[in-house]
């Protein structure tokens, strides 16, 4: 049976790639309805190969753009409301979420909403508002499929595994371009240098998050909501190769691993094929090429993105959202030239102090957090943060 | 629910690492029938200690020997009926065969016949007879765990998969104690080097078998038989450290594995608890201090007996049993000084030339067959090998 999929971010990287998957699997699936920014160049080219019958867009400016490069009869739709009906599509059963950031949660908490099973590459949506997600996914029945590498392969080590059974959850980080290098020294590096990810090939924003090993921060947090483990039983390590994409340690001693080349249509394919796995056109992994596999423990001095990402998930209630919001920022920022690498850190710590107690009894209330937390974050660089 | 136990093979390493972990969990095993053979002093301590309804040992002597160092009360019986009764006793729900070499086929077969679980370690009774004891346990509804490291591994990996979909099985092997051996020097190599395993500690049939890697290519046909792939989707990679246990490639091309430390009670436990997981009082597992993990792919010229067995399972029908037994009688005689380390491909190789298209229509061809290989081989190894 064929499978109607909506999905949002389709210019980014993991849109690009979830096309890919799509297209050599055609008996399988059909591109319902395309959600993209402000590349209306390549949206359009999607359009044409994919024939959604929706298409979502930033802005009306970017619509009418758009409507005059694809077929008649696209409906060309716009802005957040836009973006929800993309992801509440009657034809699709199947919703990818590859948005970046806290913008993710409206959509995908739609998509859940709509009772849609929901692969998910944002992490941010989860780490900002992983309670409301997870309890009406329970309600809707929607199912929940981790994209990130990481999340992707403990799912995978947890098939047929009972969850109360599990004990700890060991996420490998490739612990980013800087995993190596002298504290000292961290101040001065570029976004240029934190772009030049060792094993990943990513968006702009993941990839700094990388660097900072907030990316493993957020992904502790994002573990947390789709395994149900508190932060205590989940650790991370350092694993150069990203060869091992992450492991589980059961009750009893044993450990389960996920493994193979680091290219992200491999976990896109898993989720949208589960519980079905189906034959991939990529070349296989080859455990005699790949050399020797290494983990090492993280340094929280150097990386203080990793334990603030802790402390927010140990704080609980609005810590995350707030954490995520200060981190966008700030990240966006330094991508900017607008402030140093150790700001993001700094610009996070503070913001967490400061607002993390953030009223949290609701969806709305997370939102609000992670907007005053940006307009803190932004202030706070605007103005100097003061380490 | 205490379980009841029936242990064949109770005073070996597999045998005595399973009272281990039966004495730490005594809410969840009872042990209703012990096995032992020739060791009376130890296996008098375990009645003992288990004070199991049923012993069973070699001969009428061990037995009038047992009686008197026993409780009364404890039944005592001997010889091949006697293991079979233990085997087949009714306050047992599963049955650990730790038995060597095809010695373990009727006991096996016996437990799987009245329908109870099979812990299996002794892999020679699958490689021997595996398709009439898979036949009769999809009949009795008796459930094959494995108990080698290997297979419990795959076993584990695969909980929550769909048989269908599994690509390749990848069992690991250590390489033994000459795998970086220079060729030449191998003819000269004695038992008692051959006897120090680098990562294993276990009986001497099997690490003289991990030393030739003929332990692997039985583990080929033994994996063959519990997850039912044919011989070329079954490869074997070498991996020094036997950290991970064992891999699996699904169809999609993702690997997974199961690690740990190199401890048999784990693999033990498994099988036993299975389909639960319990905790374990060993020390766990740290893939920090594991330290680099690599594989490597195995050498067929200095190592033939892997490359014998794939033959054997492509063969079919005795030609596994034939070159099951005829390593057992090489190995028995390498260890006594009767024949060097060559002689076992030696005599394995020209062995299933002569009798490996023996009949196979029945469990009693098989032991006719094992019979008559056996005593081929020590007629070979008397007369000696001419290679």
């Amino acid at each position: 049976m064929v499978k109607g999929l909506a999905l949002l971010g389709a210019t980014g990287s993991i849109g690009t790639q979830t096309l890919d998957v799509v297209e050599a699997l055609p008996e399988d699936f059909r591109i319902a309805a395309l959600a993209g920014g402000r590349n209306i160049e390549r949206l359009a080219e999607q359009v044409r190969r994919f024939r959604p019958a929706l298409v979502a867009v930033r802005d009306a400016e970017a619509a009418a753009a758009l409507r005059a490069q694809v077929p008649a009869g696209t409906e060309v739709v716009h802005g957040r409301d836009g973006l929800v009906r993309a992801a509440r599509h009657p034809e699709a059963q199947i919703v990818v979420c590859a948005l970046v950031g806290a913008a993710g949660v409206e959509p995908a908490y739609a998509a859940i909403d709509a009772g849609k099973d929901l692969a998910l590459a944002n992490k941010e949506a989860l780490v900002a508002a992983g309670a409301f997600l997870i309890a009406r996914a329970l309600e809707t029945g929607a199912a929940i499929l981790p994209i990130d590498s990481e999340h992707n392969a403990i799912h995978q080590c947890l098939r047929g595994e009972d969850r109360t059974e599990v004990k700890t959850l060991w996420l490998t980080a490739s612990g980013g371009p800087f995993r190596t290098r002298d504290a000292r020294t961290l101040a001065a590096v570029t976004p240029e240098q934190a772009l030049r990810h060792p094993t990943w090939v990513m968006g702009p924003k993941i990839t700094i998050d990388s660097a900072t090993l907030m990316n493993k921060g957020l992904e502790v947090i994002e573990a947390h909501w789709l395994f149900g483990l508190p932060g205590e039983r989940i650790k991370v390590v350092i694993h150069p190769k990203s060869i091992v994409h992450s492991m589980v340690e059961m009750a009893d001693g044993s450990f389960k691993a996920q493994l193979g080349v680091t290219d992200m249509r491999h976990p896109i394919q898993y989720a949208l094929t589960h519980p079905r796995r189906l034959p991939s056109p990529l070349p296989p992994f080859d455990p005699v090429a790949a050399g020797a596999l290494v983990f090492e423990t993280p340094d929280p001095e150097r990386f203080p993105c990793l334990p603030l990402a802790y402390e927010a998930l140990a704080r609980g209630g609005a810590a995350p959202a707030v954490l995520n919001a200060a981190n966008e920022v700030a990240v966006e920022a330094f991508l900017g030239h607008r402030a140093g690498f150790l700001d993001i850190p700094e610009t996070v710590r503070h913001v967490v102090e400061k607002l993390g107690d953030a009223p949290a009894g609701s969806l709305d209330d997370l939102l609000d957090a992670d907007r005053r937390a940006r307009a803190a974050a932004a202030k706070l660089l605007e103005c100097g943060v003061k380490p």
